[in-house]
C-alpha cells in the first residue's frame, strides 16, 4: 500500500490577509487532490482556515499536531495529535510532511517551521511572503525553496516535487 | 463536528503470542467500530499486527507515531507521524488517545507507555498481562486501570469508559 | 577531559517519607563523591530534597530538567534546563544519567522514568520500594535492576556499576 | 540562591570563519563573567569552539544539549544533556538561556534556533551576520533582536539586557 502524500500548511495564528484566505483555498485544493493535510492544529488563523477549507471535501483527511493539552484544536481537524512538546512540535509537522507550504513567514513560529523543514531537507513552498523573506530563505535553503503567488501554483509545484511524484 | 474516538494499542515490537494475535483482533474490532487506531507505527510485533488487523476494514484509519526517520513504518499505517523524539514519542501516543490498550507489558517500552498514560489520567486496559503486572499497575493507577481477558472485552470496556461515551 | 559521573534521582513530587529523607541524604552523598546530580528539578518532594541535600556541599553541581516554563524550579538547582516537553522530559533525565536511583516508584511519573531507563539500557537502583515493585521491574529489567535499602548502599552500588567505573 | 546567568551560543557545525573564532572568544568571555555556557554540545564548528574557549577558565561551566545518543559531544562540555529529540532540542537550548548569541545564521539549524528564541520572547544577539539576516530577523523579532560586531560587544549587550540585570 502506498501512503497518500502529506502536505503541511504552516502560518500565523493571527487572522491576517491574504494568509488566511490563501490557507483556506490551499486546504480545499489539497483535499481535492486526495492528499492529507497536516498543520499545527490550532483553532486560529492559518491553521483554522486550512482545516476548514479541507473539510468542505468529503474525502479530506486533516491531522492537527497540537502543542499541548490546553490548546483549542480546530473542529475541522479529524485527528488531533496531542504532543505536549510546545513549539518543538513544529519539527514533527515538517518531518511528517512530504512538502511544506508556508502562508507567510512574518511570524517567529512559522519561520522556525521553515528553517526546521530546510534542516530536514524537505521542500518548502513560500506563498505570499515578502522579498526579504524570499531572499533570506532562498539563500539558506537553495534548491529546497520554491516561490508561489497563488494556491493553485502551490499545488502544481507540489505535484512536481520529486518526493511525491511516485503517487 | 465530533472527532472519532482514538484508541491506542501499545505493546512489544517482538513477534510473541498471544500479544500479536490479540493486537490483530483488536485492530480489526477498533476499525469495525469506526474508531481511529493510533500506535507506535513500527512494522514489528504488536504494532504491525494491530495496523494489519485494522486495514482489513474499508473504513479504518490508522495513525503511526514513529520514533525517528529511520524506523520502518508498517505499510498498514495510513498516516505516519515522524516525531524524531525517540521513546519520548510514547507520551504523544497516550496523550492523543481516549483509551490505551496494552497487549502485554513485559517490555520496558510498553511499561513506560502505561505509566505515562496513568500520569496523564488516561484510562488503560491491560490485556493478557501477568498477575504481577496487574497488581503493580493496579496499585499505581487505581480506577484508571481495567483488566480484560479478550479483545472483545477490551472493546466493551472502551465503549463504557466515560471519555468516549459522548460518541 | 573526563566528564564527571551524572546520577539521576527520581521520585515523587509529594512530601512523603522515607522517600524525601532518602533523597536528601542521597543528594548529600552524591555531591560528596564529586558527582553531578540530575533530577526533574521541581521545587517539590524528592526533587527538592535531593537538590537541597546536594547543595550543602561546596563542590556540588545540580542540574534540573524542568517540564515547562511555568513549573517552579528548586532554588537548589544550579542550572535549570527548561524543556517544555512535559513528562517526555523524563526520557532526557534518564538518558543523561550514568545511573538512575529511584526513591520509591509508587507514582506513575517515577514508574515511567524507571521504565524509560530500562528501555535505554541504563542501570537503575531501587531504594525503598515495595516487594511488588521489585518483582515487577526485576522481571522487566533483569540485570539492570539493583535493590538498595539505604542511601549509602546506593552509592556503593553506583560506584561498582560498570558505566562509571572508569572515573 | 540566585542562579548564574545562562548564555546560549548557537551556530554552524562547520569550521567556518569568522564564526568559529568568534565563538571561541565568546566562550572565553562568558566563562570570565562567571556565566554558564549552553550550546548544542556537538564536537564541531561553533559548538566545539565555544566550549573550548570557555574551558580555558577554571570557573567555567559548560552544558551541552545533545540531539541524540550517537552524536559526539565536545570534550569541553562539562555536563552532556542527551535529549534524543533531534533538532527539537534547539527549543530547549533557547528556553534554558537568558540570552541567545548567534555566531552567524547562514545555516538552517541556527535559523531555527533564532526563530524559536524569538517565539519564546528571548533576547537574541546576532554576531557577524549578513545584512539580509539582520533585516529579516529584525523585522520578525523587533526589540528582541540586537546586533553586535565583536564578541566584546555581545558581552556588553548581554550585561545590559534586563533578563540578567538582576545578577
Amino acid at each position: 500500500m502506498l501512503r497518500k502524500p502529506v502536505i503541511a500548511i504552516v502560518g500565523t495564528g493571527q487572522d491576517v490577509e491574504p494568509a488566511v484566505s490563501n490557507a483556506r483555498e490551499l486546504g480545499r485544493l489539497i483535499a481535492k487532490q486526495g492528499w492529507v493535510l497536516i498543520s499545527g492544529g490550532r483553532n486560529a488563523g492559518v491553521m483554522r482556515a486550512a482545516n476548514e477549507g479541507a473539510k468542505g471535501s468529503e474525502q479530506s483527511l486533516t491531522i492537527g499536531i497540537s502543542p499541548d493539552r490546553e490548546t483549542e484544536v480546530s473542529p475541522h481537524v479529524d485527528v488531533a495529535i496531542i504532543t505536549d512538546i510546545g513549539e518543538a512540535r513544529n519539527n514533527i509537522i515538517v518531518l511528517s510532511a512530504d512538502v511544506v507550504i508556508a502562508c507567510g513567514v512574518e511570524e517567529a513560529g512559522t519561520s522556525s517551521e521553515v528553517a526546521l523543514a530546510l534542516k530536514a531537507k524537505k521542500p518548502v513552498i513560500l506563498l505570499g511572503v515578502t522579498e526579504r523573506a524570499k531572499a533570506f530563505f532562498g539563500e539558506i535553503g537553495e534548491h529546497l525553496i520554491h516561490i508561489a503567488d497563488t494556491p493553485v501554483e502551490c499545488i502544481n509545484l507540489a505535484k512536481n516535487l520529486s518526493q511525491i511524484s511516485g503517487y
